[in-house]
This record gives C-alpha cells, sequence and structure tokens, in this order.
C-alpha cells in the first residue's frame, strides 16, 4: 500500500473512506462478476495502469486504492502522483499488479469514484486557475450528490478550493426566510447569537447593499453577498472597508469568475462544482 | 402522501429508496440544523413551492417527497408532475405545506436529489428526443457515481432511456481483456455458455468488423460496437441483418448520436448521462 | 490464509461475504463466549480438522474460514479441498491451527455455514448426478432463506447446478398472474420488450401446450413450463424444435428428475435444492 | 394491521423484525421488480389468500406481514390465524388486499419466511406431538441457519418446542474439549462458577454415566447427556433422581424420539429442527 | 405522539433519534422480553408515569417517546415537561398509556436514555446556576460517551449550557502539541489560515500569559486559556480588553466555577459534565 | 498489536469491539481533523503514553488499540498492564507509536473509551474491595448507558464485579408489576416455568419477608431482595438459609454496602457502577 498522504488536500481517514467504496462494490459486483469469473483464470496476474485521457487534476485515487485492496488484499497499488496533482493526457497515474480477475472486479468502482471526484477538482481548479493573483479563494457549497459530500469536498481541496461549512449542524447561514420569519435582521442575528456559543460562524446572507449595511451595523463578520451585480460587489467591498469577511454567489461560471473576484470580496462560492462537474475521463490500460 | 407511481419510468420501491434519503439527511442535518432551530419557532407554518429555474425532463420527487416525510411526517407533499414529466422554467412541479422549520431543514437534501437526478433525466431525454424517428434506444451503462446506481438508473429511464445491466453479477460482457486471456472469442464465448444458465445474456464487444464476424459466426446475439466508425457500424447492421441485437458505444454526445442511431443499430449507450449529466436548477420557493 | 478459488463455483468476492459472517458471530457469539473464556488459557493453542460426517458436496469453507480470521486473525485455516468437491465420510475437508479459545468461538458459525451450504450443494449434485447424460442442466429459484440468496446460489453452483435470476430486478418472467392482469399473453410480451433494453431476458410461463404455442409464435425466447405432465414435456421439446430454450418446473424429485431431464428440456428448476435441503452434518475434531 | 399476539410463542417485537425483512427485501427486489412495474397497472388492486398445500404448523405470518407493509403501507393484511396455529391443506391462514404490483414484489419474500419459519415449526411439532404424554420437552440448539437465529428460535415456540440458550454469551455449557483443557470436570466447573453470578445457567456435557456420576457428585444441576443409549439414559434418570436437570442429545428422529422420552428425562434437544426442517410449501392465490 | 418542541434546547431531528433508540431496544430487548411474554395477556393495558425520584433537569423525553412508540406504535405517549424544563422530585414529567406487555419491553430503555441524558442536564444548569449573574457561558467538550455525543450535546443544552465544537471536523482548535510540531505559534496559525476558509473558527489553547500575548498578537480571536490560575484569569481578560473571546478550561467544578466566572472569562467549559455527570433517578410508576 | 488478554474480565471479541470504535470515531473525526492535518507534517512521528491522572482500575485498553489501529494501521500500541489491572496516577498503561497525525486523531476516541470504562471499572472495585472478606459479590444491572452495554458489563468484570443478565432475553425475572398482572407469585412463577426450557433462570423480586416466604415455598432458587432494611436482610438470609441464592438491591452506596454484605447476601447488585461511575481521567502525555 502506498501513502497517498497529500498535506493540503487533507484527504478523509482511509478507515472513513472504506464505507463509500464497500457500498459501492456491494452495488456493483453484489453476487460476483459473472464474466471474469467464468473466463479469467484465478492465477492469472496483470499488470495495469490508470491512464487520464484528458488533461485533469486528480482526486480520488485514495478510494480507488481502496477498492483495489478490498477485493484483492494482495495487489499492488502504487500512486504514481498524490491526489491533487495535476495529470496530463495518456500519463500515468498509478498503477495496479496483481491477480487479474480481481482487478477486473474492482475497476469499474475504482474509476468510477477517480472519474467523479477528478471531475470536481478539475472542476474547482478552473475556477482557482482563473481568479489567481487576487485574494479571492473558490468554495464549496451544501450542493452536493446525496450521500458522497465527505468525497466531493475533499475533491474540492484537491482542486485548489475550500470548503463552507459540512452541514446545517457546524455553522449559521442566516438567509432571507429565516430574516423573514423573525421579523428584522437583527432579531435574527439576535436569536443566533444568544444560542450558540463560540465555536460556530454566523453568517448573513446579504441581497442589497442595504442589508449589507444592516448586517455591518450589527457587526456581523461573515456576510454572504448573494446574487449582485458586480458594481454593488465592488461598493459592497467599499463599505465592510476590512470590517467584515465577504463571499460571493450567484451566476459562478469561469466566464464571470475573474470579474468577480476582481471587485475584492474574499471568497466566492460555487455549487456547481459539486453538482455540475462533468467526469473526468480516466482509463485502467492492460 | 401522494401517489408518485409513473408506469413507465417504474420507481423503485420506496422502502428501498428510504435508506439513500436517510443517509443524505444524516450527512446533511447531522446534529440539527442550528440556524433554524434558533430562529425559526416550532409552530410557524409555511407552504412552499418545487420550481425548476430551467426547462427539464423531473426526476427524484419520490425521494424529495421521502425527505421531507422523514423529517416531518405531517408536512403535506403534493406532486404537480410525476416523475419523468418534462417542466418548463418556473412551473410548480411539487408543493409542500408543514412546519417551516422542519421543510427548511429536509429542504437542500430534497432539492439535492431532485437536481441531480432530475439532471440526468434531462441529458437523457436530450438523446431520446435526438433520435427519434429511428429504432435506435438510448441506454446507460456501469459509470455511475458510486452509491447512487439504484437512483441514477432509474433516473435515465425518467428520460426516456433504458437500462443496461445493473451490475457485473447480471449479464455477461465480454471484453478484449477477457478475449485476451481466453486465448480467443471462441473460448470466451464457450466458457462463458458452459458456466451460465439461460437467464443472464451474452454480449460479446467488438472493436473491428473481423471481430463482429466472428461473434456472428458463433451464434453470439448481443454485441457491443465499440467506437466504431459511422461507416462500419453502417456495414456492421448490415452483416447482423437482424441475426443479432446491436449496441453502438463510445463518442456520443449530442452532436453525434443522430447520426449513429441513423446507421440502423438497435441501441446507443452513454456514460455521460449518468456520469456527466449537469445538475437541473430547482428551487424551494416559499 | 488459503485461497479456495474453485473456478466453476465462482464464489463470491470475500469482502462482499464478510458482513454475512460478522451478522452470525454478532448472533452467535454477542458479548462473548462466557464458557471457554473461564475455562480456557488464553494462550493455550490447538489444532482441529473439519471432517462431514456423511458423503457429501462441499460448500461454505470460504464462510467458515471468514468466520476463523475474524475471531484469530493469527490463526491458520487451510483447506483440504476446494468448495465443490465432494468429500467421504471421516475425510479432512479444512484444518484450523491457533488458540484454543478462538477456534471454540468460531466453531459454532463455521459449521452452521458449512454443513448449510453443503446440504444445498449436495441436494443440488444429487440432482445433477442424476440427470448426467442428458443435455438437462439443474437450476435454481427465488425459494431461497431470507437474506442468504448469495451465498445459497453460490451453494448451488458449488453442486453443479446453475442459477436462475437472482432478484425481480435482473430478468422478466411473466406468470399466470401478470397475463390475466394484462388480458393476453401478447399485450404481456409487448408491454414488457417496449420497458426493456437488450439485457434483461424475457421468460414467460406456460401452463398448457395452448400457452406454449402462443409464447412460441410472439418469439419469446426462453419458456418455463410450469407443473406439466411427462407426455406434454415431451411434445413441449417437439413443438419448440430449437426455436426455444425450454425449462421445466413443479414436482421435481431424486424420483422424477431422470424422467424430466429425458423428455429433451434444457432446464430443470428445483426451490427444493435450496429450501428443503437437509444439513450436511461436518463436525469439528480436535 | 392485524395483531398477531400468540401468547405462547412470544414474537419477537416487530421493530427486531423489521431488519430481518428489510434485507430481504433488498435482496429479492433491489432495483425493482421490472415484470410487475412494466406490465401490471399502478391502480390495479387485487385480494389473495395465503394457502399452505400442505398440513402443518404455521409460523412466519408476523414476518410476511411486515414485508406487506413495507412495500404497501396501505394493503390490508388479515391473519386467519395466529402464529402457532395448525392449519390444514388448503386452509387460507391470511388474506391480503391491496395494490396488485406491490403484492406481487412482497410475495415471494412473504412466502419464503413463511415457508421457511412454518417449515421449523411442523418439524418441531411433530417431535413434540411424538412424545407427548411424557414429561420430556423438545429444544432447540445453536445449529441454526446464520443470521436467522431470533426469528428461527421463535418459530420452534410455534412449534411447541422450547429455545435452549441463544448464543455462546447467556449460558456456560461445558463441553469435553473443556474438559480436557481444563484437566478435570472438577477443575471446569470451578472456574465456570468462579467467574458468573447467579444468573446464567451452567450446564455440563456427560458422555458416559461415569461423567454424569462426577457431575453430579459436583452439585452440577443442568446436565447433557450426549448420544447415549437408551439404556444408559434410563440408569442415568435413576442416578440423577431429581438431583438434576436432564437433556438428552443425539440421533434424535421422530423414529427414536418417543423411545428417548420414555427413559424419563426432561429435555430432548434437535439439532435438525431448525437446521434440516424441510420448508412448507405456502402459496399466494389470487 | 406529543411534539416535544424545545425552542433552546433544540432537540435533533427525531429521524435521527431513531437509529439510537433502535440500537439501545436491540441490545436490551434482543429476542424479546421473556418474562413480560409469558406472564402478561397481550390485551392487558396499563397506564404509566415517569417520575423523577430527584430534582433535576429533564433532558432525553424526545428519545423515550421514539422508544416507546418504535415497541407500542398505538401507546400514547405525553410529555408533561417538555426536555430542558426543571422537575421537582416526585413530579409527572410524561405519562404514557397502552399495552401492558409493549411498556414493560421499552421501559428500561427509555429510562436508560432519560436517566442518563437528565443527569448531563442536570449537572450542566448546576454550573449555569452558579455562574449566573456573571456573563461567563458554560460549554461543552469532546469527553463524551463514544457513540452518543449528539444526544449528550442536546442535553447540556437542555441543561442552559452551550455546545463547544462537535468534532475533530468543524472548528480549528490549536494546542500545545500541534505548536511543538509547528515550531512556534505563528506558523502553526499561519498553515491553519492557509487551509481554511471563513467558515471554521480557529481558536488557540494558550498555557500562559506570554502564550496569551503572542495569540493576540497574531490577531486569533478564540482563545482557549487552560488550567490558569484565577489570578491569570484576570489578567489574561485585561490583556485580551475584548479584542479576543476567552475560554477557560481546567478544574472546573461547583466550587470553582463561579470564581472563574467572575474573573470576566466568557466562556468556561467542562468535561465533567458529559462524562462524569451521575444518572438522575427516574422511575415509571404504574 | 499487543495481546490484551485478561483471563478473569473476559474481553469481548476485538471483531465485536470494532463497531463501537468505528461509530466513535465517525463522530468524532468525521470530514477528518482540520487542525491536524493542516498542521502537522504527515511523515511526523511521535510516541507517546497514556497515562492516568489518578489512581484506579483500567478497562478499555483493547478499545483504544482498536481506535489506533483502525486510524493508523502501522502505530505500535502497547499496553502496559491489561484490562482489569490497578493503575497508580501517573504510571504508564499503554504506549503508542507511530504517525503524529494519526495518533492526534484517534487521541480523543481511545481516551473517551478508556476514561469511561475504567470509571466503571474503578467504581465497581472500590465495592468489591470494600466487601471483600464476606462472601457477598458485586454484580451489575441493565441500567446502562444506552448502545454500550457489552463494553460496560466487560467493564465491571474488569473491575472484579459479576454480571447479572444481559437483556429481558436471557433470563426471567418477575417483579411486582408481574405479580400484579398475574394475580399471584404462584402464578406468575407457573407461567414463566410454563414457558422456559432448563436454561434460562427464573429469578423472584422480594419486597417484603413475606414475599420471600412465598417464593421460597414455591421452590424458587434466586431471589431478588428489593430495598430491604438491613434487619430483614439478616432475618431473610436465615430464612433461605442456603436453599435459594440471594441477591440483595437499593440503596447500595459505599457507605452502606459492607453492612449490607455482612448480612450474608450472596450478591448485590448496583445501577450506579454503570450509570453514574465518573470517568477515570486519563491523558496521552507525548
Amino acid at each position: 500500500m502506498t501513502t497517498l498522504a497529500l498535506p493540503f488536500a487533507r484527504p478523509p481517514e482511509a478507515v472513513l473512506i472504506e464505507p463509500f467504496v464497500r457500498r459501492a462494490l456491494e452495488e456493483d459486483v453484489g453476487a460476483g462478476d459473472i464474466t471474469s469469473a467464468l473466463i479469467v483464470p484465478p492465477d492469472k496476474t496483470v499488470s495495469a495502469r490508470l491512464v487520464p485521457r484528458k488533461h485533469g487534476t486528480i482526486a480520488g485515487l485514495i478510494a480507488a486504492e481502496c477498492a483495489f485492496r478490498l477485493i484483492a488484499a494482495d495487489a499492488a497499488f502504487r500512486c504514481g502522483l498524490p491526489d491533487g496533482s495535476v495529470a496530463s493526457e495518456g500519463s500515468v497515474i498509478a498503477t495496479i499488479e496483481g491477480p487479474a480477475r480481481a482487478i477486473l472486479i474492482a475497476e469499474r468502482v475504482a474509476l468510477n469514484f477517480v472519474g467523479h471526484l477528478s471531475g470536481i477538482a478539475t472542476a474547482t481548479s478552473a475556477l482557482v486557475d482563473t481568479v489567481k493573483g487576487t485574494k479571492a479563494r473558490i468554495v464549496d457549497t451544501r450542493k452536493t450528490t446525496p450521500g458522497l459530500r465527505l468525497l466531493e469536498k475533499y475533491a474540492v481541496r484537491c482542486g485548489g478550493g475550500f470548503n463552507h461549512r459540512f452541514g446545517l449542524h457546524d455553522a449559521v447561514l442566516i438567509k432571507d426566510n429565516h430574516i423573514a420569519v423573525a421579523g428584522s435582521l437583527a432579531e435574527a442575528v439576535c436569536r443566533a447569537r444568544a444560542g450558540t456559543a463560540h465555536m460556530p460562524k454566523i453568517e448573513v446572507e446579504a441581497d442589497t447593499l442595504v442589508q449589507l449595511e444592516e448586517a455591518l451595523s450589527l457587526g456581523v463578520y461573515t456576510i454572504l453577498l448573494d446574487n449582485m451585480r458586480l458594481e454593488d460587489l465592488r461598493r459592497a467591498v467599499g463599505m465592510a472597508n476590512g470590517r467584515a469577511v465577504l463571499e460571493a454567489s450567484g451566476n459562478v461560471t469561469l466566464a464571470t469568475v475573474r470579474a468577480i473576484a476582481e471587485t475584492g470580496v474574499d471568497y466566492i462560492s460555487s455549487g456547481a462544482i459539486t453538482h455540475s462537474a462533468p467526469n473526468l475521463d480516466v482509463a485502467l490500460d492492460f
């Protein structure tokens, strides 16, 4: 087994990744791979390479390794690159040697993880690269594929992005519906502060500069500027003037992200990097 | 509770969908929604509508309903359209009435399911519509998001597509690696037939017309033509001449699929409809 | 650890067998084996042999191995024979060496798996041997012990039998109830073909020769002849004349199976091999 | 929903049966029942009856009810007889009314539970009936189908039998291996008494009258007489003379059980009632 | 079913509490309650009251309700007080009416939850009451009973306490070991800021005033003062002078907490409220 | 890996402890340890010692070992003492060497297990030591922390205590409610004997000497004397005079337990040792 340690991307612990991989193997292999079991002799060994068919940022080798290990404890998986690396089309990102049958069985699950997560990492790093030179950081959202958030947020980190909150439990985010129910932003913030201690952050969504002003006057330190025009974002940065951390969201694409970043906001959040990233095509070549 | 029965799309049984939804709720809600719990009074009720922001084919309302029911047994969820329907931008595809706090808690999970699965249904129906008038049917692959295959294959059916095998266990698919190991296609087919009874289908992958010829001569009834040029596909259809069912795969896009269909093949398989379909943007409007 | 690879029987992957064994250990061992823990010193080692008390076909050593491994990682389990082998009364089918306490703890679970699965393999191979020389193959059904289908279908393969479908999801089987609801066999077949792609087989149950005739005229390729008299089975074979694969079911016993096979049918299915096979008595001798 | 309360048989709590039924449904239904979904209209309702094809003792209706309820919450299941009743061939033991599709989907799982558990109940009650008039009670063993012990021990109770211990954790049973390791029975009993409080019973296995004598002299109150001849069993009863409860095991069949009971032993244990009971054939008639 | 909604305590969603209760029922009830099943007739109904034997703060009625509901869907559970209320010895905190057998079965599990969680709530509110009038808030830690954190943190809220982070994943806490590894606090903080976005808080542990000074100079906003003497705590408050939120930990008892609070710190964290709170004795009176 | 085998305490099998530890790791580590991942280099190794801050009886090293092994397979955990040993303040009870990051991640879970279970063992051994010289044994109850019974009953054994029944399934305990429902103790005992075989013990609760007399006259062998005064306990011992095993419960504290033991009862049961034992403070020193 090769250590996949990548300081910055912070892979989840292997023991916590395993349940995801087991579930995927149960779903794909089930009662067994009829084809390989019937055609491939048990003692046939093979050596294969994971090769992206397109240039991209790699994530999920750690899950691929787990899939091969669970099916064939004695197969030797070696990463050519750690998760989070950029790989060019046709390069070898990992090799696997061992029983042919087992490798054929785990192949699709391994590739599905690597393809899906590398797709997210690649989409993220495209945004990250585009805003390079500004101070803006790309962050994800809770718009992830149901059941895969832990891995998808890891893929965002592999792509150079940062993680917003993991769920409803670990931070407060006051949106328009909450404000409407509370009667005013002041009342909503007051309730949130009354019920939380010092660890969960409180972020407030502002759709207009008037709302931003109100949030700033309440001493709110983290503010989400939702769907604001570039001009308003720029003014918002001026109004905050360092008193608050500003996150911009809404209509974030490769075409728009640079201009958004140049307004001076601190964070730009994108749901698309997790929910709409196309798969990175990776194949297992024998 | 509204019945979501859609004859053609065949939703998985509700009892089997529930574990997917529970897992997603655990992941997103965890120790609880701090924001709503602190700001929204428990007796506040609300009425909301699921509204797509773009035109598309809807799938996953059955999971959304489950999410709202698990969090708020007394909320009333009503489908405006069954899964598998085409909805226009801004139309109401479902309504939910009940406790505001519970609806805010389940909102994101419900939307993540509907957005992800409707994205797949929409991508599928785009291909299906494009080949209309030909006899070709669009089928999926095993290139699905790990852990979500059951739901994603359902979304493909909602989009008018058909399902290829569900895993390695329910059909034989002999690919180039198997042939190489067996020494010849004849030997591989022979081993597969020797080890299976009458229920699992045996499909053979052919990359060239020579291989197709060999498969036909062995009486193989289901043949996957992988990455063939249009001209070869046309010839393949002529060679098979009804003796075999032909599936085309490789380089299937909205731009290419019509021409592939017009070669006369029976099935066209696409991994992209499951692994690279962008999310359909659906919102919950209060 | 000894590899248990048996080409023909196709054992399920070890990682997928493990959950069955863990569940059985939790059920039997629970809070611990009071007796052995109190009486057997932890450093006492022992060597034992798995010995059938009756002649039979062995299946499930792969689960026994897993049970011993999970309880005592350092015990050495060695198969004398692979699953699927015929063992005579008193022969040694496996040996286990290691800590006495652990071996006593895992003993019953290991034996329950081997006894149950070998019972199924033995019942299957009795039918298989009886039809030897005819072309008929013995297949199983969905009449399996709830929760153990994956392992029981493996035991059938160990006994030389073949697997029918694994569940309701992987093949179509049109029975009398479906025909009644649809109004006619033609309509039922039409609906099934309209909703499935090329991979799931469509089998039709025929209780009479008239129904068989109708199925053949619709081009149905796989037909289940249910509870037909021998004479009708013979006629059915003549009528089909190679145009369809014929499976006979109903009243299949050691006494009747040879005659059924000699009618010329291709497959004979038996629920009794899974739901009524007596345990094969296997003991652990120290 | 019908209450299935049967005082004597003591069904396990419904909430604890549910996981067994969910597992069985996942295994059998998986991605859905293709056949019924395609052929049976969603609004078609049906009424059906569970009818044994043979005379027997019924067990498992409680699991059947659960299967139908999980698949179709609105189907109406009614027991004609409580679990533990004797039913004659062709009698109606339960009825189910509701959506045809759902009933067809849950049918096989429901029947597999009822058939398997009624088989055990029937085999048990055959022994129970045969010893009627003696004081001997029939008890089960730990030789159960892996993963189903809770339900199988319930089926034994439905058949009028009694339960031996549930696992290695809830009672001490000192066998020959333990005695050998400890050096003597006296030492083994001493260690067991030293390590347990007043609740777990301590049973000792005796293969000979000499061993019985030793156990009695140690004040052991529960003794298992393993594989003794009838004559020795009779002598054992005389020797114990009420000072100990005696359980006979080994070679217990319908042919031998009466004679064993007439020796005067208190309990007769049988592994065959759980591990080798043939299925009771029960069908769902529409 | 009674709604248990308590605005401030924020109970976890019922669907997420259920798995805890199911696990406890499996553990306690297992194969069934022999005693009640044999002695209590199934149609016997009963009415009972949950009554604390000591004055205390109640938490966990929400889990008790779940236990009774899972065992007896038709039992009527009514809370006399919401979780988080103070109850005097002998008062009725909830009533339950329904089948006697079911209520006896669920009794111990229900009481174990209420006793354990009320113990935590009571210990918490003792600290909370003691610091009343100061600005200090009581917070919990990660020193919780393994597997019960979600519920125990809820019990802390019921007692008027606040929650520190839920796990290693939702906030940064830099302790002495991290500083030692990084070489300096400055380097450690720099690495933490480089790798996180705006949502997770960064807290630094300071054992001395020198370390506090360093943290303040780095602009760290949340600082844990570990095991400082009262005098140093007072000085720390002066040094921070509102520039940072200060949490005191170490040697927090009923005897010391008031004095700690009066130093002017913002938060006081206690492991004992979760890991060492004695059970609150609550009984079910019939 | 170090073997932790302690003859008398009988640790549960490692494979059955693992699910408890995995659950605790999921709860604490979740998406990963942000702090360590960002600050501690992956190749940094460390050596640390588990050191109790107070004198106590150790239990749970077996779970700590599992936590470290699951997070860092290559870390070397060595027990200085087996579970069940008495350790003095500041002594080294175990050492761990390996990757710093992994050890920091598993630290809290490991300590939470050791602290909680050692707390129980220490509370138990305090009672055990106090009754030394009498024949009374200390036993636990079903008043355990929900979901942790298996481990907590093990901790009781580590402290020199004994286990009462594990749940409702493995022994009969007839309490006042059962007697009231049955109409009389005689009837309740009769029903219990009618429905159980020889393995589950039948214990009867007696609140008065009159009830004790009745139980003795019915030949009940195991009797729980609940909340009796010392004088009555003494008389009870005289009345039973060896004909029954007597267990005393109610108001058992360090102050009262010696006097209770000196009345001559056989067992003294305490809920407090499991539900109210304060944590034993154990730290990981680097």
